[in-house]
Parts: structure tokens; C-alpha cells; sequence
């Protein structure tokens, strides 16, 4: 979309940007040729208030109509370019266990334009291995190939007490993204972007949303 | 920590918990009988702002000493208390692929206190198999069984076109907070907490702060 001047969408915080992919996850599930979607439906999906929605919206540029809603095509296009998923990008993926597996069999990657293009592993009893259509290689390989490859992202599934080491040899092989989920703090030059996945997290802010009840129900993280 | 008022923790928003969280591993590597801790040591860990943690920590009730900083017992005492992780969550796992593997193995799910008590999967070939010291049940018998490990959460690991079942049975079967891996949008009934883990919408997350370089490096999700 056009539409969008790129200082606008730079100056989104990061909680913008989740709120986004959460309301990109619902427009996705609307027929796109069908009725406008409503900011209330999308509210409603996704557990924020009408006026967040409406808000978030405003600020990707003037999209929809009052009181009829927005074209679920044009929302869906207007908040991938505001993420900067309107294009493919391309990871590879180091630490082929059972967490790396089910990364590699996960559709919703490549179904939101993330190709995994490239496997590496320390364990010469993995390397040579055809995982998912793609053959592992040792991560001895990883500067040369990274480049080779045009990888821009790395996903970091190996145990915590290697992540440091592979982690310093993605950024020496040139990503400039890692999404890491392995359970250590990494310290990565500032040029190059972190996402760490902590999965005790994700447990733990269940069981504050268990123990507070209803209180801590309706998510009140706006802005 | 008995100095927090169950009122006080409750008014916690989700995004403040999802930052106690993240202060908690920082605190953790703390050295409990060292030096107290900075609240601008945390601020540069985690990435928020030094006011921020201040004002977070400030809402847990009397902490700290102007200053001189936090002592990491009492502060990470404090987090627990507050994110009602300050005892042990039982958890049931449905779905041995992959990810459920992966999770089993999982140091962090221990280590905060959560465990995982049972394992339940569809497949036939599975059920009575020994994984990581338990023995895989039938989903069939989640309806009995859970009552009888008193267990809490769900954790599910099922493909997307399974999820709602399997959600379902857990809800019947009493849990009172599901953490869904599954890519589907779940409905539950009010009473039952959801916490779902989008893996692409990390990616995505990745790919944005890419996209927008330093300008979305600093986390700017503060209140």
C-alpha cells in the first residue's frame, strides 16, 4: 500500500506492531471480497478495546469508512507493509531437535512469507541428514553460507549453553535478525535485531491471568 | 512477600506483568546475597526505560532503598508474588510431536515452578509410551485423569485442525487455563484463560524491528 509514509510506520512502538499482527491474524480469517471488516469485530477477536483498534488503524493512514468498516484486502495489505512483511524474507534455522522440527513443520511461516532455507547443526551424526527437503549442514558452514544463501534472519533452537557461541557466528556470517528461543539473555551488537522466545514466559502470564481472574481477563495493555 | 495487597497485583495490566516477567529472569542471575540491584541495571537488561521499572516495581508495594537499589531476594520474592508464580502450577500436555517433546525437555517450565504431570495424545501408536518419564495416556481419558492429577493448565501441542477438540475436552475436564500452541483462534467459555503462542507472529515481530532498524530497537511499549 502506497499509502503509508514510511516515517509514520517507523514511529509505531513495539506494541503497536504486536497489536497488529494479532488484527492481521483475524482480517486474514475474513472472506476478502465479502462485507467491510468492523473495528468492534476485530476488538472483539482479539481482547482490546474498539477505540485501540480504531486508533492502531488511524496511524497505518486513512483506511476504511465510518460506520461501514474497513476492506479486509486493503487492511490486510496496509498492516503487512507497516510490519515490513509485504515482501518474503528468508532464515535459516540452527539446532535440528525436536524444537527446530516442529519450527520446520510449523505452516504458519511460510504462509506469512518466512522461508527457512537453510539447516545447521553441531552434531556430525545430524549433518548430511534430509530434514523437511532441506539437508542439514554443520554450522562450521554457517559464514559462508549465509551469505550464499541471502538469509537475512537465523532462528536459534539449540540449548542454552551453545546459543551464545552460534548466535555470535550468525551475526559474524551477516543476519541482521535472531529469533531466539533459547533460555539465555544474548548480548547481540545493536545493528543486529533480537526476538527472544522465553516459553516459561508465555506459561507464566497464564498463570497471572488464572490467579487475578476476570480482573486481568480483558487485556489492558493500551496505550 | 506478604506486603502486597491482593487488590494492588490484580490492577496489574498484562503488559506490566509480561515486564515483571522479563525483570524476574534479569533478577534471577542476580546473585541473591550480593550487592542490591539497580533498577537501571534491569532497565538496560530488559530494554524499558529506568523510570518504567521503577514505576512497575514501585506498584509491588515498599521495595527497595532509594539509591542503593533492590535485594534481589526480596525483589524476585516480590515479581513471584505479584505474577502468582510464588507456588507450584500442575500442568497436562496433549500433543507428543515435536513441540510437546521439545517443551518435556523444557529446563524453564521447572525451574519456575510449572510442571507438566500428564501427557495425552490422539495417536493410538503413542498412548502407553514412556516420554521423558511419563507414560503417554489417550485423550480419551482427559476427562477423568485431569481431576485426578489436580492439574490446573493445559499445555497444547496438537495441529491446528484438532485444537477446538482437544480444548474443549480440557475445559470439560476442569482445567482452568490453556496455553495453545496450535495456530487456530480458540473461543473458551469466560472462566478459562487462554495465552496463545502465534510462532509467526515472533517472526513477524523479528522482521519489523529489522525493517525499522533503531528506530523500534528501544522498546517504546511503556505506559
Amino acid at each position: 500500500m502506497d499509502g503509508v509514509p514510511v516515517e509514520r510506520s517507523q514511529r509505531l512502538s513495539r506494541a503497536a506492531a504486536q497489536r497488529l499482527s494479532l488484527y492481521l491474524r483475524c482480517v486474514a480469517d475474513w472472506p476478502m471480497d465479502g462485507e467491510p471488516v468492523s473495528s468492534g469485530r476485530i476488538a472483539e477477536a482479539v481482547g482490546v478495546s474498539d477505540a485501540q483498534v480504531r486508533r492502531d488503524l488511524a496511524a497505518l493512514g486513512h483506511l476504511g469508512q465510518r460506520g461501514v468498516g474497513y476492506d479486509a484486502r486493503e487492511l490486510a495489505t496496509a498492516i503487512r507493509t507497516a510490519l515490513g512483511i509485504d515482501r518474503p524474507w528468508r532464515a535459516v534455522l540452527v539446532g535440528v531437535g525436536n524444537l527446530g522440527r516442529a519450527l520446520l513443520k510449523y505452516r504458519g511461516f511460510r504462509a506469512q512469507g518466512f522461508e527457512i532455507i537453510g539447516l545447521f547443526d553441531s552434531d556430525p551424526t545430524k549433518v548430511g541428514k534430509d530434514v523437511e527437503g532441506l539437508t542439514v549442514e554443520s554450522v562450521t558452514a554457517l559464514g559462508a553460507r549465509v551469505a550464499e544463501l541471502q538469509a537475512e534472519l537465523g532462528v536459534l533452537t539449540v540449548p542454552g549453553d551453545t546459543a551464545h557461541v552460534v548466535a555470535d557466528a550468525l551475526v559474524a556470517a551477516g543476519v541482521r535478525g535472531i529469533l531466539n528461543f533459547a533460555p539465555v539473555v544474548l548480548k547481540l551488537p545493536r545493528r543486529v535485531r533480537l526476538v527472544t522466545v522465553d516459553l516459561a514466559i508465555q506459561l507464566e502470564q497464564l498463570a497471572f491471568q488464572v490467579q487475578h481472574g476476570d480482573s486481568a481477563a480483558r487485556a489492558t495493555d493500551e496505550e
